[in-house]
C-alpha cells in the first residue's frame, strides 16, 4: 500500500507545492491472477497496444483503424450490420447507450429477468422512461421462449431487452428463438451480451438481433472501459428517426426533434456521425481503448470465434469437473451454465469471504463473490479470456484445495487437479 | 493504410472463419507532433503506465491506488472537496455526469456561452431537461462579471454553467469573481476545464466552484476517456437528495426516489459510493484509464502545478511570437487568451485546410481548424502539455514557414523561429 494511503490522514496540500510532497510512486501492481467473474487479466498483447501513440483524431490513421475496427467487430458479433462500433465507456455505457436511444419516455420495455444484470436492464429503462414490465424465473434457471412469448403477447412492448449470459447466476439465456417471436411482434430486441462475448456461441444476424452491446473485460481478454456496439437496419431507423445534430456544429435548418435522445453522450445517431464518412464532431475518441478494442478483436479472430468458443468450453468443463472432484456442488442450471463462468455453492459452516481472501492473499488468485439472494452462498470462478487455460485452472485448483483443507473442508486431495487432468484426457 | 480499409469494399466475412483472413496487423501509429487544440501527442511515462496489469476491482490495490487518484486530483484541482474521482468516459462524459446529477428537468440553467463548447453545455442541459437560458458575447471575447450578475439577477437559475478556455475561440473566461456572485444568489457553478486545466491558473475552492470537470488529452498530456471531476459539500447535497441505490443491489428500505437521476451511468451518487469506503458496485472501473489518469496527475504535481502553468506561458508566448513574426494575426482578445492554444487567422487566399494537410503529410505535424463561424477562418496551434517543449516550437515554425511559401504567403525567412527564440531569450 502506498504511503498516501497507508498514512490515514488526508492533510490535501495544495497545488504549487514542492516535489517532494508527490508520494504516489510509479503504478506497480501485484501480481495476480483473476479467476473470477470478470475483469480478468489482460492479455499481454492487449497491455502492448495501449502502449501505442496517439494521432490526431481526424488523421488518416484514425480513420482508417477505427474502420478496421468495425469490420473487426463485425465478425467478432457476427453479423453484417453496416452500425457496428465502439462506446467511449465500460459495458454498462454501452447498455445506457442501447436503451437511451432506442426507448422514448412512455414506451414499453419488457426484460426477462434472470439475474443481477436483468434487474440493471430495468433500472436503466425505467430511468429512459420507459414503463418497464419484468418476468422473472429463479435465479440459476432460464426462460423458456413460450414464456417470453407469451409476455410479447401481454405487453406488446417496443423493446425487449434481455441479458445473454448473466454473470450473477452464471447461466446464459437461449436466444435462437427470441429474433423470430420479435420480429412477429414488431418489437425491438436488444440484448446485452458482456459476459459472454467471445467465449460462448453469439450470432446477431442468425438470431435477429437489433441492438447488442459487449464490454472487453470478460472473455476478450481487454480491459474494461470500451463497449462494442452493433445496430441492425431496424434499429438505426429508430434512432435516425430521433437525431438531432448538436449546438455548436448545427447548420441552418437541421432539425432539433421533439423526440430527441435524452442524452447527447449516449447518442447513437450522433456516435454513427463519428464513425461514419461524415466524421462529425462529437466526443474526441479513447484512442487508446480503441488500440485495445482492435488488439482484443485481433487476438479472437486470430484463434477463430470458434475455436475460442471450444477452448473456454474445454477449459471451462475441466474446471468444472476440477470444483466437483473437490467435493464441492455447483450452482444453477447446468445445461445451460455459461463456458466461462460457474457458480460454486460455499460449504455450510464455510466462510465464503475468508477463503477468498486466502486465496488471494497466499496465492495471488482472485475468484467472486456474488450479489442479492446469492451473496455469502455462491463463490464465482472465471475461466475465460487470456486465462482460459490449462496452467490457470490447474493452478487454482490446487491453491482452493489446499485453502479449503485449511478451513476444515474435508477435500480429498488431489482430488480437483486429478479431475481437471481426467477431464482434459477425456476431450484430447 | 491498412487492407482493410484500402481495399475499398465490405466483404464482411463472418466469424470462425480461417486465420489467414485477418489482414488488420499490430497498431502501428505513424510519427506525429500533435500541435493542434488536444488531443496531443501523449507523454511516455502515460503511454507506459497504461501497459500495467489489471488486478479486480476490490483488490486492497484498486481500493488504495482509488484513493491514491483521489488525494492527487484534489491538487490538480486545487481542492479540499472530498468528492473528487474520475468518470470513466471522455471529457464531454464527465461534463454529463455533472449536469444531469445536479439537474431535474424543468430546473432552470444559466450558459453564458461564448464559444462551440457553451453551445455544448446548452445541449446538454437542454438534454436533461432544464429550462436553459444562453447569453452570448461575440466569439473571441469574454463576459465581465457584471453582464454575468445581472443574467444571474434575472434568469435566477439553479445551475450557472460555463465553460473555463474554450479552446474553439482560444480565450479564457475570468473565473474569480463568479463563486461570489453564485453563492450570493444560491446558485450552483459549474465549470468545464477539460481544455485548459493544468495549463493555466485554476482555483476551485478559491473561486467558490461546486463542480468541476476535466479530461486528460489537453494539458495533462494524457489520452482521452477518463474525467476528473471535483464536487463541492453544495453540489454533494443536491446529489445525494436524489441518489437511489439500483436495482440488483438495493436493499430492502433503500428508497427510490421521484426525482431520481435520468442516467445510470452519469448518476454521481451511485458513482461516490463506488468510489467511498462502501465500495458499492456500479460500474467495472476503467483500470487502464485509472493508471493513465494518475500517471498523468503524478507528471503534473512533480514538476508543479505552478510550474507547469509557467511553462505553458513560456512556450505559448514563444510560438505567438513566432506566428506573429511570420506575419499572421493572432485571433481573439489577447488579455484573455489560453496560454495553451491559440488562433491565426488564415491569410486572405489561402487554403486553412490545404496547408494543414500539407503540414501532416510532409512534417507530421498536425495543427487544427475550428468550428462554425471560425472554421476556414482560423487555425488553431496548440502548445500543451508533453509538448509545452521548445523544440516542439520551434519545429512546427519552421515546417509552417515552409508549407506557408509553398502556398504563396511572402513570409520572412526565419521569421518565425527568429522572433520565437528572441521570445525564450527575454523570458530568461
Amino acid at each position: 500500500m502506498s504511503p498516501v494511503a497507508a498514512a490515514g490522514q488526508d492533510t490535501r496540500p495544495h497545488a504549487g507545492q514542492q516535489r517532494s510532497d508527490v508520494t504516489a510512486g510509479p503504478i506497480d501492481p501485484p501480481a495476480r491472477l483473476l479467476m473470477g467473474p470478470g475483469p480478468i487479466t489482460v492479455h499481454p498483447r492487449v497491455l502492448q497496444a495501449m502502449s501505442a501513440q496517439l494521432t490526431g483524431q481526424f488523421d488518416p490513421f484514425m480513420a482508417s483503424t477505427m474502420a478496421e475496427v468495425q469490420h473487426l467487430y463485425r465478425r467478432v458479433f457476427d453479423t453484417d450490420n453496416e452500425a457496428t462500433l465502439l462506446v467511449d465507456g465500460t459495458s454498462r455505457a454501452g447498455i445506457e447507450a442501447a436503451l437511451v436511444s432506442l426507448v422514448e419516455p412512455g414506451d414499453r420495455v419488457l426484460v426477462p429477468r434472470f439475474g443481477r444484470f436483468g434487474h440493471l436492464l430495468v433500472e436503466i429503462a425505467e430511468r429512459c422512461g420507459a414503463e418497464v414490465h419484468a418476468i422473472d424465473v429463479p435465479w440459476g434457471q432460464v426462460f423458456a421462449p413460450e414464456a417470453i412469448e407469451e409476455a410479447v403477447r401481454r405487453v406488446r412492448p417496443k423493446v425487449l431487452a434481455i441479458v445473454h449470459g448473466d454473470t450473477s447466476t452464471t447461466v446464459a439465456q437461449p436466444l435462437d428463438r427470441l429474433g423470430e417471436i420479435c420480429r412477429e411482434h414488431d418489437v425491438l430486441l436488444y440484448c446485452d451480451t458482456t459476459a459472454s462475448l467471445g467465449g460462448n456461441e453469439f450470432r446477431t444476424d442468425a438470431w435477429g438481433l437489433d441492438a447488442v452491446t459487449a464490454g472487453l473485460q470478460k472473455c476478450l481478454g481487454g480491459p474494461s472501459g470500451s463497449a462494442p456496439i452493433t445496430l441492425s437496419a431496424r434499429a438505426v431507423e429508430v434512432i435516425e428517426g430521433r437525431k438531432s445534430i448538436e449546438a455548436g456544429i448545427r447548420a441552418e435548418g437541421d432539425p432539433v426533434r421533439e423526440n430527441r435522445i435524452r442524452s447527447n453522450y449516449f447518442d447513437l445517431g450522433q456516435i454513427l456521425d463519428y464513425w461514419g464518412p461524415e466524421r462529425l464532431n462529437h466526443h474526441t475518441e479513447a484512442a487508446t481503448m480503441l488500440y485495445s478494442a482492435r488488439e482484443c478483436a485481433r487476438i479472437l479472430l486470430e484463434e477463430g470465434v470458434d475455436e475460442a468458443v471450444a477452448r473456454h468450453r474445454l477449459h471451462g468443463d475441466a474446471m468444472l469437473a476440477g470444483v466437483q472432484g473437490l467435493g464441492l456442488t455447483p450452482f444453477g442450471d447446468l445445461r445451460h451454465r455459461m463456458t466461462n463462468v460457474m457458480g460454486v455453492e460455499i460449504p455450510a459452516g464455510v466462510l465464503g469471504d475468508a477463503v477468498r481472501a486466502e486465496l488471494l492473499q497466499d496465492y495471488g488468485i482472485e475468484i467472486g463473490t456474488s450479489f442479492g439472494p446469492l451473496h455469502g452462498r455462491v463463490w464465482r470462478i472465471g475461466v475465460m479470456g487470456y486465462n482460459a487455460r490449462r496452467d490457470a485452472v490447474l493452478t487454482t485448483l490446487a491453491a482452493l484445495e489446499a485453502v479449503l483443507r485449511r478451513h476444515g473442508v474435508g477435500v480429498p486431495s488431489g482430488g480437483g487437479t486429478e479431475a481437471a487432468l481426467d477431464a482434459y484426457r477425456a476431450a484430447a
